[in-house]
């Protein structure tokens, strides 16, 4: 039982961060199931090729110069895939007000596999990361957040994610997923403000779980609107939407903004309802500094009726990141949250919507 | 539909972070499930009271001054539970090489309720935070981290782990798992390096998994050991131990180091491992600077049989932070992972041990 592994002879020279070699755009990855946990994991090297794919590689504060996402730089992306942009201008040049491209470092891309997921001597599950991740660029300004940009450019940027999670609705996905990660804690890599849109050939646990729980008349998005529209956990109410604190808040300050009625998809609903959800999201994200802490760093997590199913409630999840996960999270899957929902709304309310 | 709750008057006054008032120490909490996901959350507010709860509180290196864990301080804390003392010393005195007290903050206090999650009109299950959460000093050394102490001082720590195990293993809790944050993006609020054993009432979902898992002849550890001792991923070998990174690797370098015999608990089965596992954990946390960055923040999580069982596979996850989880995760669940573990594993390798 003592046998040890030959081991290279050391080479001093060989101590300081041999990182993965910058890899090919679109090189592939793999989805790997952990056979200790059952929990899936993306393997995807290409992306640790991107700027500052390690927290520790922050630097100072970037700015435009030499922004990917900045008016005038559209060559450094991908060609785009959608565009909002202003009568006469070209795709992939300036005259944009919103633009939609593919990832460069995807986490997700190429056709699923039909095969489903292989078994490897038994022990190791995994298929191809394969699916759509694409960047919708807020705006051409580097440095308005959601929360600072006006109310008809935030219709702009929802309008844009109508029009993506339309476009994928087809497509052999098992779900499509908007997120937005603003502020290096909460995940950003580039500051230039954007949002992500994954759409993977699986579908993952977490969104199977909210699934089950939303369709049909048990939905628990409906109840939880009954339950929750008229109490202290409310932060708003307005335009057929209801933001509230949820009662089982993960994070500090968390927030849920859903339709009052069961609303299956985003993308066909909120036609009517864009600039109600402008409103309310960026009447949140205006209170937040004030509630919590200035720049806050959150993240957004869109949840619409994935691809091929009919019946869901959907909901958009903000989840602030002022604290972090330590191992007991991560060893036992519980998050500990050390601020109450019912003061975190309170907390939120007390703040002037400006 | 478009009723607005009434709203205080604007205090322009109220509009930097109300945070929770310090609540007293083992206030009580709640864990909760979210309707919409399953997921359990424990809202324990008495946390926010905790020096540097909220990472935007961090300021700069603290050093010894008025730390609760250093020798001479131990009236700042409640009295120890247990001391690997110097002959002849008092409790809660100076004169302890490693020292276990109960949390002054804890996420999980106060004895079991029997009835079990309460039911809250059909759509909210609580119950509450039952159960014990006690602090490891792992020396009175204010600064050295588990890489920094001599092997010696390592083995009384890990021997501090097995006593509290033990001394919890007859108790009314669904699982007992000792964690290490290091570094403040890993989640340690208090610099002085420490653990932390966490048994709950309740079983968390991430170790009913594991326990699914790993027990019987079925058991997936011993398949993992079978498939990987001889293979590109192992990091070392000795001792009866096997490390290596895993094959679906949820962090850049994570590793595992497990008992290569099906063994259920660490704190039976490490009367004699306490040794081999005090060199194959020093030794892979001291090359881990080398591989991947000075000073990495990570989190190790010790997972044994839960009381009441008799079938497990003890290990131990070293899950180094050095890349934060995004809206992805938090959204579905699946961690993107952006370095090979083959590669993660070489580089290990490389580093001389010392």
């Amino acid at each position: 039982m003592n046998r040890r592994r030959p081991r290279p002879r050391p080479d001093r020279r060989a101590t300081i961060a041999p990182l993965p070699p910058p890899a090919p755009p679109h090189a592939p990855g793999e989805l790997r199931q952990d056979p200790l946990s059952g929990c899936w994991v993306a393997i995807t090297v290409g992306r640790a090729a991107r700027p500052e794919a390690f927290l520790a590689d922050a630097g100072p504060v970037r700015g435009p110069l030499g922004c990917p996402f900045c008016a005038g730089n559209e060559h450094m992306t991908p060609p785009e895939v959608w565009a909002d942009r202003e009568p006469g201008s070209d795709p992939d040049g300036p005259g944009w007000r919103v633009r939609v491209v593919p990832n460069k470092f995807p986490a997700f891309a190429g056709p699923p596999d039909a095969s489903g997921p292989g078994q490897n001597g038994g022990l190791y599950r995994a298929m191809p990361t394969a699916g759509v991740h694409e960047v919708v660029i807020h705006s051409p300004d580097h440095t308005a957040t959601l929360a600072d940009l006006p109310e008809p450019a935030l219709v702009r940027v929802l309008a844009a994610w109508r029009q993506r999670l339309a476009s994928h609705r087809g497509g052999p996905f098992g779900a499509v997923v908007v997120i937005v990660n603003q502020g290096r804690t909460a995940g950003a890599s580039l500051e230039h403000p954007h949002s992500q849109v994954f759409a993977t050939a699986g579908r993952p646990e977490r969104v199977k779980a909210e699934l089950d729980r939303l369709a049909g008349s048990g939905c628990a998005a409906c109840a939880l609107v009954d339950a929750e529209r008229d109490g202290p956990r409310v932060v708003d109410r307005s335009g057929g939407l209801l933001t509230v604190c949820p009662w089982a808040s993960a994070a500090p300050f968390e927030a849920l903004v859903l339709p009052e009625r069961h609303r299956p998809r985003f993308d066909e609903a909120a036609g009517g309802t864009d600039p109600a959800l402008a409103a309310a999201l960026r009447g949140l994200l205006r209170r937040l500094p004030g509630a919590a802490a200035a720049r806050a760093p959150y993240n957004l997590v869109l949840h619409s009726a994935p691809p091929g199913t009919d019946d869901f409630h959907w909901h958009l999840h903000l989840l602030p990141r002022l604290t972090t996960y330590g191992g007991f999270e991560l060893g036992t899957g519980i998050v500990i949250n050390v601020v109450d929902p019912d003061r975190a709304a309170a907390a939120l309310r007390a703040v002037p919507p400006d």
